[in-house]
């Protein structure tokens, strides 16, 4: 049964209680209205996936769908250092979802949202011929001139990364071997776990942000490719030792001779990564500690480039821009 | 040739500058980030265009369908009685667009983005196996207090429109008659021009924010739905007189059988309709001629319902909530 009633639709995922307190109007008018907490920057992002392309009934259930169209626009959140408040959720829907499936991805954004406080304020819900559509726009703040750009690293500064990176990829490569429907180890099921589940940074984010002067970035499309747009933007070299690079021990265990890969070209893990002043490092890790957050100090910032090399036992490799990109692979 | 680099296409894509002084980063990082203008609340608004449904390649070129898909949210800031600011804009494209029409696309959004003085400040670019899906969001702001909601009606108010309305559905008529590349007659061009070119009364809503209580929706699925909506949201009847209804002298030559049908039901004029005080409509009525736009007084509210009604020469004929509904169409 294919979807009847956008009204009725409308209804069914129309929130049923309201978190932030700036809100004036949500879904039910031509356009919501919310008033921005004083002092407040506000942040905003958009991001679109499509089926086949970024997931398929192979990879992925409608809830995990949900979650993760909301949870890559909350990581973008998270590395400009802000809290989200507001999201709104555009779907292309073909003749072949049922009315079911299409509200389980909105739960499995709801469960998401709940976790933060936020509020569905709006969207739109149109027809397609061949595959499901869904884009998302997320609303956030963060402390006015307190956000951070990938455009602040500095020499000297040291190389973080939260988690551990390439589990996502590795997920999706057990996904695509396997299916769903397998039986899988408890490190398959880790690893898909990060594809299909990947948790925004947004704490740690918030963390950082008590420090005066950081560049970050999430990992959406792999380190190799995040890594050459910090030193893009702030005209430096990143120089990240291989040897440091924090693996899980899921992805050493199924995939230890693609982990490098993974991480340095796979994306979607969602992690953090950014440079700040040496003299703040050792405070943040002791924060972080305290916190049981996963840090890694993964190399240094120097003079020059802008460039990104792995240290491969002491010889230096070139990272290419090299990641996702959707019209060459 | 379909696109081959996705960082080459935002290069392009990226305004050389900026509008907003409030702007603090667009594209090129995580997020966007803007500090809101004090004591104004934040509009936001999202609308998806998907080809083959909203549009084709026999019904409006790329310039065109970047046009109006910034126009359809435009549209609804200017029924909060709000200034648009700033917009994003996701594309999912498929193999056979090249990246000229493309561009174009981003064109057609970007001559109207500078009447209003808004910034693009991000979006997402992705592939997709069939149909070029379009969404955009957009940013505006009202002064705090100063919004229309649909929900505002009163027993005694005016229902008014702007402009003239069914042009852009007997535009869409004879693009599907005749074909893109057809001659045309003066009429046809003028129809199709409301269907391809609908411009969003931002100004009229600006004009109506100097009165203290107006309902206002815009005309994007037909008058009889808007109206439905608003004595809906108001809990009142709404009476429209057919004999008051503004059609324009295109349509009445071309459509004099079908005019009525397109204007209740056809949808997509992006003119607006309200209702305000009897008191005030004089004034507004008087402001408005000064500045050369065409409004209309089509009715009046009363008690009871949520109704619509049409009166027929002193016959009244239901309307329903009947208007373009994406799944039963």
């Amino acid at each position: 049964m294919a979807l009847q009633d956008e009204f009725h639709f409308i209804d069914q995922i129309k929130p049923k209680r309201v978190s932030q307190s700036g809100l004036v109007a949500g879904i039910g008018d031509d356009a919501a209205l919310f008033r921005p907490t004083s002092h407040m920057e506000q942040i905003i992002c958009m991001d679109t996936m499509v089926e086949g392309v970024h997931f398929n009934s192979h990879t992925m259930n409608p809830y995990q769908i949900g979650y993760k169209a909301l949870a890559v626009n909350i990581s973008d959140i998270a590395a400009m250092g802000g809290i989200p408040t507001y999201y709104l959720v555009s779907i292309a829907i073909p003749k072949d979802w049922n009315e079911a499936d299409l509200l389980s991805i909105y739960e499995g954004m709801a469960m998401l949202a709940d976790k933060y406080a936020m509020d569905l304020i709006g969207g739109d819900t149109v027809s397609i011929a061949e595959t499901l559509v869904i884009t998302v726009t997320v609303l956030g703040e963060v402390e006015t001139g307190k956000h951070f750009l990938r455009s602040q690293a500095k020499p000297g500064d040291v190389i973080f990364v939260t988690g551990t990176v390439g589990d996502s990829a590795a997920g999706l490569n057990v996904l695509l071997h396997n299916g769903i429907e397998h039986t899988l180890s408890e490190f398959d099921e880790a690893l898909i776990r990060k594809h299909q589940y990947p948790l925004p940074r947004v704490e740690f984010g918030r963390l950082l942000s008590t420090f005066e002067r950081v560049s970050l970035n999430d990992i959406s499309d792999g380190l190799a490719s995040e890594a050459n747009e910090i030193a893009k933007a702030s005209g430096v070299i990143l120089q990240i030792d291989e040897d440091k690079i924090p693996f899980s021990e899921a992805i050493l265990t199924k995939y230890r001779d693609r982990a490098l890969e993974f991480a340095l070209y796979g994306g979607e893990d969602f992690e953090l990564v950014g440079t700040m002043a040496l003299s703040d490092w050792d405070i943040l890790q002791k924060k972080a500690s305290e916190r049981g957050y996963i840090l890694s100090k993964i190399g240094t910032v120097s003079d020059g480039g802008p460039a990104v090399f792995l240290n491969r036992n002491g010889e230096l490799q070139k990272l290419e821009m090299k990641g996702y990109n959707h019209f060459t692979k």
